[in-house]
């Protein structure tokens, strides 16, 4: 039987590179022939693909509780149908956002209570917990002067300022020990310093990755 | 400033005539022009609807947890966009469907841990508590049939006989004194046998209204 696999999330605020960072790390690992999944949340299932268009298009006015919840039935849905089977047959699996950002959107950005949300957590990832989370850096700022360059904003990025201070502030903090030591069902996170090129910032994604998962690195074996 | 409104919640399983005796009563609220809203779950609002469609007709497995978190989403938008303020202009509501049916459908029929669900529920009714649920009861077999006699069933009620065994079994068990003791979130809950015509369970479910929230009733009243 194969070991299991390694869940690697990518977390951070708007526009620091996350998905362009976590491509790259996919790109790298199809290199090496090491066999893994990429799933975003919210989505990763045709479900959590219609609870995303719910999220991030709904007109009108949307309950904090409400996004929490469908936020939390589209992450049960892919933890159950996709990532634990995955991890079970021995892939890896790269998450792009996971428990963290419930933490800065839903717990920093509307205020919702953080012992409520944890129990949802819970009930959605019925324990897993990450082998690495790659929490990428940078004054809120500087990623959301990036996010706006992108163009069309969805329901949750058009949120006011205050409200994407509050997530950028919140994110800063998850990298500390203080916070992981008191937050273990997110296990271990490293922040990673998101300002730069993306070659730049994805060699510092990759010395972590390797760091933290030596099993992942093949670079030091040669094929020639 | 208008009191409070009431808030009467009808719950029950398959086949035993909630919508039927919900609507009865508001006709008859109509008819005393007494202003009430009606709702139903999942539903209720444009994103409720939304959530319903994905809850009664996504195709393929759902897992447990995220079939439990649709409806907690539902019933978040429900209670802060519509059931709260309309309670607070001093509209009555009567509801098709509330925390009872999480407990029997999700809890006791999915066999989620009731803690976890617990907590959810408050996260989507931050404390509201209902006036009064009538419960409507009735042998589940004899329910079943009832609902298999109205044609085309949605996934939950394609279920297995097990699961509606178990749901009914824990819809009985809510009328009773230490079930509601140790559930003070739910209020206060009258059975009502649902056996016989519409306008016999009728007249049972006006009695139990009448007798608990007693300025509902214009009997006595007379304006000829």
């Amino acid at each position: 039987m194969a070991p299991r696999g390694r869940l690697i999330v990518f977390e951070g605020g708007e526009g620091a590179g996350k998905t362009t960072q976590l491509r790259r790390l996919a790109a790298q690992l199809n290199d090496d022939r090491i066999s893994h999944y990429v799933f975003r949340e919210p989505g990763g299932t045709p479900l959590g693909d219609s609870i995303r268009d719910l999220l991030l298009h709904t007109d009108g006015h949307v309950e904090a509780a409400a996004e929490a919840a469908l936020f939390i039935a589209s992450r049960a849905q892919l933890v159950g149908a996709e990532v634990r089977p995955a991890l079970e047959r021995g892939k890896h699996v790269l998450l792009d956002r996971f428990l963290l950002s419930t933490y800065a959107y839903q717990i920093h950005g509307r205020g919702l209570p953080e012992e409520e949300l944890r129990v949802a957590n819970r009930l959605a990832t019925r324990g897993l917990v990450p082998d690495l989370t790659v929490l990428l850096t940078m004054p809120p700022e500087m990623g959301l002067a990036r996010a706006g360059a992108r163009g069309a904003a969805d329901r949750i990025e058009r949120a006011d300022v205050d409200f994407h201070q509050r997530v950028a502030t919140a994110f800063a903090a998850f990298g500390t020990p203080e916070w992981q030591q008191t937050h273990p069902e997110c296990g271990p996170i490293v922040a990673v310093d998101a300002r730069g090129t993306v070659d730049e910032v994805g060699k510092r994604v990759s010395a972590a990755v390797y760091h933290a998962l030596p099993e992942l690195d093949r670079s030091t074996v040669t094929n020639a």
